[in-house]
């Protein structure tokens, strides 16, 4: 078994303890302490290093705990036959709704303003725009795209939705392909990225797709930090282009002390955190997966390595 | 005609331009220059000055340009048979609906504490409770509560309410009267006031209230600052029996400069900003009522006098 663990990181922390408790009768070790290596049968795998996988001769599973796998896949010496399962169940989608459902209400009531106010101690109302004025755009409408996009319908908001290839989603407004985006994006006063990174997506939300967006629209990134060319977005808030963004993941993670964005009035920064998920939900997901490996039942939420996610 | 205008308030000074602008065969006044007292029909009312109402002997109708109507009631010389009616169309408690889900979303996503961790530039994940255990607490089921709980029980919420009067609400855990009050308060993560203020309700939010809570629950109040005895609650945020809260509405409006809200680490004040509206909702509201007196035809949500709401 194998973890990485942040010293500050208390959620791994109290993972560790948790599994722990529900299965005893296993050998739990967290990286680098594995012990001999060839002992090591499950992967519990978050950003491990490069390299790192082929270590373990006898490895039966990965399990991503992420939805995204890229960091793992773009592991050269990833052993091939070992099958790499991903978090995804529902519950972790619903985890994930909540966060954007917050931010992009956020943006609604604009937050970030009468957060600034506040500071100022300055009373000042400010307009609101109307719910059916204020049209969400979800990128990508896989597995966690799909429930957050109906989720944000649920609450009537007006929702909709772009991906590689064509979707059908009730409540949803589906725009699919190279030759839609634009028109997709003209009029997102929220653009949210749930996107798998590929070659075909890194780097997507750059300084062309924010001019296509109406003016001081917002940001939420909540799929990888690759997909975002960084000095773009600084460029766009600074031009007004934008009038906040919501950042979860970040091109080097944890985000390094001097980085811009910690300290700048319009982003607003979490630590990976949106599908982290609730602890008991990983834990099941773990301890279930773990159950079907030593049963030879089917195992969930496999990832194609062809089609990266 | 009447409004009274802040004069950093660009919500009143959009509204009354829209409104010139829709019916410009009308002659908006704006307080204090109403001209002939005896020429004034209708009174557009937010915190008119104690007695200013009976300065009018033609009222027709009284329009509160909030869902609450306490501040036009307190008046003891108040017009006896001038109807009042009250902004509480359904787009109204949408937008209401917005802000409480934003906000107890952010308790649940820990917006505060990550809002601190990036002032520190700290990476550092935390808990979140599991959405099933994170149960939301709504005081007052008139029509804002109601939607409001619907609303926070549609996003998967575990929702439970509280009214003077035994309610009926599908998928809210309803309790009644001030038998059930501790019972009610026990387990809510989040407490949300949408109780109207009457001499019943006035200072409800103490002390003994926040000591029934669990311990660092957060508090959300959008009912009236005369709900919130304002030293309980910096109390009760000190030692930790909450965690946070979010107020939209004070004692004295706008906010003192000098207050200690402002700059306090876990309050979140915004400016009685929850329920106003989306200008072109409230100017739709304000043309029909007038559109009614015209006509005749009966007028929608009047206040009945006796039950203050």
């Amino acid at each position: 078994m194998l973890a990485e663990i942040e010293p500050t990181d208390t959620w791994f922390t109290e993972l560790i303890a948790r599994l722990k408790q529900h299965r005893s009768n296993i050998d739990w070790r967290v990286w680098p302490e594995v012990g001999d290596p060839k002992e090591i049968e499950i992967v519990l795998a978050w950003y491990p290093p490069l390299g790192t996988l082929q270590m373990f001769p006898n490895l039966k599973l990965i399990l991503s705990l992420g939805a995204g796998v890229d960091h793992i896949l773009q592991d050269s010496s990833l052993p091939p036959d070992v099958p790499i399962a991903r978090l995804v169940p529902n519950k972790l989608a619903l985890q994930m709704a909540d966060y954007v459902m917050q931010s992009v209400l956020a943006c609604k009531c604009r937050v970030i303003d009468y957060r600034d106010l506040q500071q100022l101690r300055r009373w000042n109302p400010l307009f609101t725009p109307n719910r059916y004025q204020f049209i969400v755009g979800v990128l990508g409408l896989g597995a966690m795209g799909r429930i957050v996009a109906q989720r944000l319908s649920t609450i009537g908001l007006s929702v909709r939705g772009w991906s590689q290839s064509p979707k059908e989603i009730e409540g949803i407004d589906c725009f699919f392909g190279n030759e839609q985006f634009n028109a997709f994006l003209s009029k997102c006063c929220v653009l949210v990225n749930l996107l798998p990174l590929t070659t075909a997506t890194k780097g997507i939300l750059s300084h062309a797709t924010f001019a296509a967006l109406p003016q001081a629209a917002y940001l939420i990134n909540v799929g990888r930090g690759q997909h975002l060319i960084e000095a773009d977005l600084l460029k766009a808030l600074e031009s007004g282009q934008l009038a906040g963004a919501y950042l979860d993941v970040f091109n080097t993670e944890p985000l390094p002390r001097e980085h811009p964005f910690w300290s700048h009035p319009r982003i607003v920064v979490t630590p990976h955190v949106a599908a982290v998920g609730a602890l008991d939900d990983v834990v099941d997901y773990i301890i279930d997966a773990i159950a079907r490996i030593e049963t030879g039942s089917p195992l969930k939420n496999l990832v194609d390595r062809n089609q990266g996610y």
